[in-house]
């Protein structure tokens, strides 16, 4: 399981730090959180295949999360005919809207179904300003003729949309607060069974087979010869599922923080040095010392800032008397009391080793 | 008179190559013709300054010579409160709907005020698939809320989009034939009087002032102590006004011949090399050879090759034995049949001497 940032800049992409994307890898998994215009470009920069990427999550529908998406779909169809699995996109009321019109004028012809999940936005998300526009976030536009119908997912009795579970993870949401209606992303992967111990068992006189998979689902067994095996005798410690949160532009994610108690790895925008942190707010974002005392009040294990603002170079482009990164991240880790913090980087993949449970 | 290429890849922005744009400029002008995704990422590693451009104008609304555009349109608003000159955007149907989309969808203030003029498609420009999207292009859509109403450009008697004419400029446009709706530009700058010979001016004591203005118009001084002086006496050679087209993805752009007449500098698409025409053609584009024997067919003086496939490196980047666009440029300048052939790369400026009509 890994964490690769493929944009790590706020407002714009520059030639030093691209839009907002980062790609998220479990096993054969392989999911987008936003899209920033230049992320196609990025991908090529990058380790990750392009062609594996199932799923995208867009936290909000500015610009520089979003402007890269259409290029990214259009980019995956070409050069094969084979039709391949589907694409599922996940992001607030306005993305489809986006998308088929996107889709629509440019007439992309996809070699793969495109499923536009949407998370129902609610009032209380929406800004004072925001009736200025009428805007009608509504899609009237006919589907996308690869399109197959995506869901309407609605927030649940405790402020919740529960996206989905599969047999591997629990994915939800939670609003963000910032200057549109933003969501953060929280994927929790589920327990799961130690590793069987193949010479322990062979030593036993355990056949491989129906057996093994009894011992793994926390059943005794008993071997050919009447020896009763426990599955504590044969198998290792059950793995702690682990949980990692994505939250990108936002100046408060207290609404957020019932889904994020002992988050294992949190990816936290801090766009600008707690010095600024008057115009940083009023922009919607967070300082490293915000991200780093909210991670620290859930209880994360380790945060991850990112979404910096065109000003900070990383060290290894500095030349001399610029601000980079570096004065972030040493924020963040006072705030934060601790110092499991990482500055992200464009193309940096981080490691989110597997946890026991014992 | 210059043109900088921004991006000179076909179908998808890559490290190598971004997604087509390039910049006209002349004197305080600064024109973009279309914006592929990056082109915002290109500008800030050119000379050009992207706070001088006032005009975009869009050929076709495929992905890759439209994505940039509105990522562009904002990040063009950041860091300066003040109000600044409009900017005029110019495609085909369907341009006002996406760009309108885009912003509303993100909320995107901008400190200028924004005019979409469309040029409008007609059914012979629709490719024989068209109907099976259905789709209606005329927007729907509420303005911007910093729009002002644009245009909406029809085709005159002759079969062209008559654009706009200033004191410097007239802008047409013509159907050119692909798979989607596709229009080519051609610039043509009106011819220039003579620049005044100040020395001889000095000599023959004409005191500056109203009399040069009427000596540039052409017409004969008497200077304070009697001597008459005619224009062609003080006034250089006129300029003959250049001609400059703009013809990106093609597979045939005879409708616009009757523009293209004597051409100084065409801008031309060439994806892929001779060898592979079929493909090409079946895709909507050209080859090296198709571009030179159309440019050569109305005569035009200097042709520039661009829209290149990502299979074609630049021989800078080039590895052994990978293809390059040296062979295209070979292959263009023998259709050509002159020397006068540049193959466009990523960041190249080619300047547009003055011309004598003399």
């Amino acid at each position: 399981m890994d964490i690769t940032f493929l944009g790590t800049g706020s407002a714009y992409p520059s030639p030093n730090r691209c839009a907002s994307s980062l790609i998220f890898r479990n096993d054969g998994e392989c999911w987008m959180f936003d899209c920033g215009e230049g992320t196609q470009i990025q991908l090529q920069r990058s380790i990750i295949r392009a062609g594996r990427i199932t799923k995208v999550f867009i936290t909000h529908l500015h610009g520089d999360h979003l402007y890269g998406l259409p290029g990214f779909l259009n980019t995956i169809s070409f050069g094969t005919i084979e039709e391949r699995d589907p694409i599922e996109l996940y992001g607030p009321t306005g993305l489809r809207r986006y998308v088929r019109t996107s889709m629509d004028v440019s007439r992309s012809q996809l070699n793969y179904p495109l499923i536009i999940n949407e998370l129902q936005i609610t009032d209380d998300m929406l800004p004072e300003d925001w009736t200025d526009w009428q805007s009608n976030y509504e899609s009237t536009e006919p589907q996308h003729p690869s399109e197959q119908p995506g869901r309407t997912i609605t927030k649940d009795e405790n402020g919740i949309w529960n996206i989905f579970e599969s047999e591997t993870f629990i994915v939800q949401a939670a609003p963000l607060k910032h200057r549109v209606p933003t969501f953060g992303y929280v994927v929790r992967e589920k327990d799961q069974p130690g590793s069987l111990n193949a010479k322990h068992l062979k030593d036993l006189g355990v056949p491989a087979g129906p057996l093994y998979g009894k011992l793994k689902k926390g059943e005794s067994i008993t071997t050919p010869d009447g020896t009763v095996v426990r599955p504590e005798d044969a198998v290792g410690p059950p793995k702690r599922g682990r949980k990692i949160a994505f939250l990108w532009d936002t100046h408060d994610a207290s609404l957020a923080a019932p889904l994020l108690q002992d988050v294992d790895v949190m990816v936290h925008e801090a766009t600008m040095e707690n010095e600024m942190k008057e115009k940083c707010v009023l922009n919607g974002h967070s300082t490293p010392e915000m991200a780093g005392e909210f991670a620290r009040s859930v209880c994360a294990k380790k945060l991850i800032i990112t979404h910096f603002s065109q000003r900070y170079k990383t060290s290894s482009d500095n030349e001399e008397d610029e601000p980079t990164t570096t004065k972030l991240l040493l924020q963040a880790k006072e705030a934060f009391q601790s110092d499991n913090v990482v500055a992200a980087a464009d193309l940096l993949t981080v490691s989110i080793p597997t946890l026991s449970l014992r």
